[in-house]
């Protein structure tokens, strides 16, 4: 079907829709910039993720960096999944969004000492600690509540996923986890800190993974080394195995399945007897969101066309950070196309969505959609240029309604205004 | 003297101070990561500009997008600057500031049409208009509200600023301004409008920039332009140049001085008799900020080590977006050096301050300062990984306050909270 991007995002004669609900109703009702999500395609991947791990004990941990809306982490929360954070305020959230603390796995390389405390103390069911200090630290902060911290150690693999370098983590030079060779002394080192529990092991090789085969050479690293440590007597209850696998920015692009990461993997854990962990953010979030923006001016300057749209860098910043592609759809098609550069309002060149993109021949007033934007969209946004941060939005089926109110610009100063 | 980085920010016996204050005890009472400013170190550079521009009828304004703390607006206005916009958040900020709207002068290229509305109700000195497009819609928007709204035309002069890409924004391909061979259409078209004020002209090259050498070839066109526009009748009040002078951010640079400007450029412009316009941002309040951090882990691998502090890409996201490079100080000096990657919490690799760099043997708790960090430093920060934003603390020699609250989980999750 020509256009169709996704069973949620697709065309209804020329109107671009979310589930059953034309995208041009939301944002008349809305304004722009707005990120729209759809419930059915989030609960669409849990049941993918949930159908191909069902054999085998899984606890999907869902990557709030992702997309940590509240209303968007409930709907994880309530389909049973356990969550992946990587700070203090990822787990305010989740506590929020009413995540059971034996199902929230806690990753990163500085967690300060609040933060461990804040976590000791929900009672969290993995620390995974990314260096011999943080052992120290967290034992002795274990020690100082008077309870016991259950900790997992993050090894580094040492494989390429052959991912943007910005986010490939599993390589040597990566300031992330303990190299393969200091992991057998780190688990010595955790097996004697009184207040410490050993319960797991975690790798995660990094980001928008297009290949599952880069996991074969982790999982089969991480499983050696479990047979290691109960050869020394240190059990492990489970392994985690991170996330990444990667999503569909270009219609052409055909990412991994749930299904072919657990056919690679879970034959090889078995061996174990261990319980896994799996750490999937973009792949449940990435697709099922949209960031909606209205045409402000069209522009002709020699050979360059810009179209000028009211959503900016500080809306979305992955294509200035990593030169991402994101695909851009009319909210209403047109009967011609234009080639031409899509950009936002704010002073930078580094302000662009897609640059000599073959794009319908938009008007001022009309809007497009930027696809795949509901992971590391919103939760990347910032108030570049003073722009307050758009609103988002929750679609199901013939509904939606707003998860997070657009900013104001009395919500820009408020900390500034109250010291002043 | 050695470690010496300015007047403001240097070592007494081996603590870093700013102005009179020892970093240290600043940052024993806000926490970090924290932005310090320097008072006296802006109060110099606006001196500096009024001191190089003194022999000609010149309004610097501050451009509000290298730093918009309405703290640090007030004091670019109590000074008597004017302020360069380039969205309806930066004006409501400026308002806030107390600038007279007659020194305001707003750019970007995707103003949309309640930002337009809001600039002429206050009455700004002038809309640096960016397209044909946005005249006509100025024009109409004026006529709605029945008032006159002051423009002048951006005009792309094609010169290279040898900078960054991303801010390099008088190139031909770029998406600002009208191209010089359009300019004059321009000037005619917007002529003819009854609700349009042509008051000037507007050129801006880039940022970052080392060498006054570029500024001359800009000038001479807009200069060019300007008689060619007086033969026709078109008699304009000002010639706005832009900004975009560099900074020091290595120990070694030497980025030419407001005097280097002045003596480029008012030769040039004093041919016509207007009026000029500047518009400095980062050099008048870069090196005056400083981002301090806390060291939360230290270590090693392999040939690698890693100090980790408690800042991350969301407090400064220069290194990750531009690959810039920062100064880093040690806020108490120790005797031995390492090198290492600077890096701070977030998941991503692209979460570095520094790599392979020779940085004093800091420990677990020590302090570090990113040098060079007030401008496009917290006017980028964002939520990334659900981090609070830092504090913002303004020294003035022997006392410091609080010009921005850190923010708390509970800001986070306000407006989420609100629609639940």
């Amino acid at each position: 079907m020509e256009g169709l991007f996704s069973r949620f995002f697709y065309f209804s004669r020329d109107s671009l829709m979310c589930e059953n609900i034309p995208v041009s109703d939301i944002v008349k009702k809305t304004g722009t910039p707005v990120y729209i999500y759809s419930k059915s395609a989030i609960l669409e991947k849990i049941n993918q993720y949930k159908e191909a791990f069902k054999d085998y004990p899984t606890l999907i941990c869902y990557a709030a960096k992702a997309n940590s809306n509240i209303s968007v982490l409930k709907i994880f929360q309530e389909n049973g999944l356990g969550l992946d954070i990587v700070s203090g305020g990822e787990l305010y959230r989740g506590l929020k969004a009413g995540f059971n603390p034996q199902k929230i796995v806690y990753a990163g390389v500085g967690k300060t000492d609040e933060e461990l405390k804040q976590a000791i103390e929900a009672g969290i069911l993995s620390f995974n600690v990314e260096s011999l200090m943080e052992l120290d630290v967290l034992d002795s902060i274990a020690e100082s509540l008077g309870k016991k911290a259950n900790v997992s150690i993050r090894i580094n693999p040492d494989v390429n996923p052959k991912t943007h370098p910005y986010i490939s983590t599993g390589l040597k030079k990566s300031k992330f986890g303990i190299d393969m060779e200091d992991a057998l002394k780190a688990y010595r080192t955790a097996s004697k800190k009184k207040n410490l529990n050993i319960v797991g092991i975690h790798c995660h090789i990094g980001s928008q993974i297009m290949d599952v085969s880069p996991y074969r050479e982790a999982v089969e690293k991480t499983v050696e080394l479990v047979f290691k440590l109960k050869k020394e007597g240190i059990n492990l209850s489970h392994i985690d195995i991170g996330g990444g696998l990667g999503i569909k920015y270009r219609p052409e692009d055909s990412p991994p399945s749930p299904q072919d990461l657990a056919e690679m993997v879970i034959p090889i854990v078995k061996e174990t007897g261990l319980k896994l962990i799996i750490e999937p953010g973009r792949s449940l979030i990435g697709e099922a969101g949209i960031l909606v923006s209205q045409v402000l001016f069209l522009k002709d300057k020699g050979e360059k066309h810009f179209i000028i749209i009211d959503a900016g860098m500080n809306d979305l910043l992955r294509p200035a950070v990593y030169n991402a592609y994101h695909h851009i759809l009319p909210v209403e098609k047109k009967g011609e196309t234009v080639t031409a550069d899509i950009v936002g309002p704010i002073c930078e060149t580094g302000d662009f969505f897609a640059v000599d993109r073959e794009i319908d021949n938009v008007s001022r007033g009309d809007y497009l959609a930027v696809m795949s934007a509901g992971a590391y969209g919103f939760s990347m946004s910032s108030n570049y240029n003073s722009r307050p941060r758009a609103a988002e939005i929750l679609v199901e089926k013939d509904s939606f309604h707003t998860v997070r109110k657009r900013e104001t610009y009395e919500d820009l100063i408020k900390l500034e205004e109250e010291v002043m």
